[in-house]
């Protein structure tokens, strides 16, 4: 089945859109409902984040699905990706996850422009988001790799995982980044502060890229040294 | 495997009344247990709402798992189900759901018949529940296209998900918001509040069916036009 | 693969001890760690339960994986165990639960030996077990019909379902429940509640059987009549 | 496709590290947000272990995914991993195992170097270990034999499982052990304690391997006697 440059663009966009409603909508819920427990909030946010992972991961898949400029770029410079597609991707992906946003406030009656005024920043988070989006990339490269139907599962469960064992909570996806500063609530992120998350993210994910090439013996069997 | 007409009407109902028993029941079970913490009893309700999902459309999909008006509605549109088969198909849904209720009721020793006072109302639901059914149609036909053996998971992640990313808690369905107008307990709605969430349903479900038909090319290949 | 009758009976003995280890030892670190949150005992007694579910299905499941008396009757009754084998399985099921509530008490160092004191009864109760045993027979029969590979997931998740939305916590098996009945922890069933339950169990295995011959067919297409 | 020695080592030190991160990470953050919940701390602590288990088995998978001293000596023995391998894969692992830990501190702004001041002791959390092993082995080897695409769904559920109905958390892993002794936090263990763990769970992978070769037929057909 072939899709057109259209499909591809939309699938990016719209799956993005509903991935960053699913993160700050949860993210709203849960912290209403949660009264202060902190790890209940997180873990009701945790989890439909993971069961949306699967599903678009799943129905765009054969699409497009990368929802992620750090995916994006990968694939670009492994060839997978023609690079004059890149820049509409990720415009396409930045724009789809503020749409998230926008109509994850007017879902729960927020004002539908915030930003954010949560810190995070500091060398242990940008660590944290290094070592995230480095466990994503290298997951997404390995299944594709050596079991393609496992994707939608890894990936949403390589993000429930890391939304806990990283004190960043794992962002991992520089559209999801911008995306969340500008929601003033549970996901939230000051603007002042995505930059350094998206470095951090760039830097994983050219990490997982050279690492799987190596583990999983990317490179052509009759290349010549 | 050919299955009688009667054999897809009884799964239809078999399955709405399960599905809503297991909605409307851990419902009652959750707010017992969670001692006022609204998140966990929300967790305790979401879990088992999504593992029975998978369960029913798993074992009735090769018969009719559609357990919803909307969804009859969509294949009806579309031409996957006969038009004569839909008003039998939702007043099967409509009943069985009905049942499902008057059986959690009896497991938990509650009046049988009741009617919900939980008012839930106003934009920021409607519009919830136009996305969650959105997204829920939009899995299905997604799905069923690029995928049909993910149905079953994805059909209970986007739920799993939406109970948690949306203000409404996702009802998505109008035979289930028919059925939970009839509880008075921690899954109901009012009576007077389920015509508007019905209506905000159908526009999620037609829009879904319209943006599926684009992203995933239904079109025949050769119709001129 | 060809199983002895001695493979099949170890299977059956060693997954129910197994699985009653699970669901007697998750109860009694749940109830210790919850201090008080009955909803999240609860929740931390059911995801083990139903991951181990899906383990032992899984793994015993081309040996024998029946691990409940009321599934082993349905399966004789439909003629796929010889009635000769019913009893042995019975019996392997049941001294597999017992040893599985010894093994809990050894891993959390309680008496060996004990009765529960929790009541469990009454008609609400019955209901539900009913209930749960129907949903997690009908899951089986159905799921080997349509789809054999999802039966560990479905039984798994019919169980964790089915936790939440009975008012019994749906045992839906004669031999875990008599196992139950050793153990004064937070699985307990007091002994003298236990013969109600299994006949409510019974109930609702016969009927699910019923259902399913009609729902799925099981008729062979030649039989006149 | 074929791997080459060291591939596949890199697989199991890089996994191990990421499954001890992941494992010490939540650990960390879960006990920070559960504000003295321990049944909420270990619940945030067992989803994220479980989730990426899968993703790691998954991915590594082909590679090689053993990530636990116990599993290559029961390999080793069962003549699938050379003997003169299982010295690099052990040491492997352990230094792996040790550089997740340390990876976890630095993503939560902790000393690197830490020694846990945490008591794990006694007959009942030995034996717990032991069960714990006998656990994951027994999956191991039985869905490899009977389901191989199980493998990794079924590893993380059964330590899923296993978190909560051992005494211990259930370790499970001579490697992890060691690296979790260097970690002061959640998911700690004192040195001191190490030794009779990994005892422990040596003899539960030894039973694990001689109960699977009875019940799953292991031996060759035309072996005599």
């Amino acid at each position: 089945m072939i899709y057109s440059p259209a499909q591809r663009l939309a699938a990016e966009a719209l799956g993005t859109a509903l991935l960053v409603a699913a993160v700050v909508g949860s993210g709203i819920m849960a912290e209403k409902l949660a009264g202060g427990s902190l790890a209940l909030a997180l873990l009701c946010n945790t989890i439909p984040t993971g069961a949306i992972l699967y599903v678009l991961v799943t129905v765009f898949g054969p699409v497009s699905a990368h929802f992620n400029p750090a995916v994006s770029l990968v694939f670009a410079i492994r060839g997978e990706l023609p690079w004059a597609r890149l820049a509409p991707y990720v415009i396409g992906q930045v724009l789809g996850g503020i749409a998230g946003t926008l109509l994850a406030h007017v879902m729960f009656d927020q004002p539908a422009f915030q930003f954010s005024v949560t810190a995070r920043t500091g060398l242990a988070q940008w660590i944290s988001e290094a070592v995230a989006t480095f466990a994503l990339v290298l997951t997404i490269l390995g299944a594709i790799r050596v079991k393609p139907d496992a994707v939608p599962v890894a990936v949403a469960l390589v993000i429930t995982s890391a939304y806990w064992f990283t004190s960043s909570t794992s962002f991992a996806n520089p559209a999801v980044t911008i995306a969340r500063a500008l929601s003033n609530t549970f996901a939230g992120i000051a603007p002042a502060d995505v930059p350094a998350f998206v470095v951090a993210q760039l830097c994983g994910a050219a990490t997982a890229m050279l690492v799987a090439e190596r583990v999983f013996g990317w490179r052509r069997p009759n290349t010549a040294g």
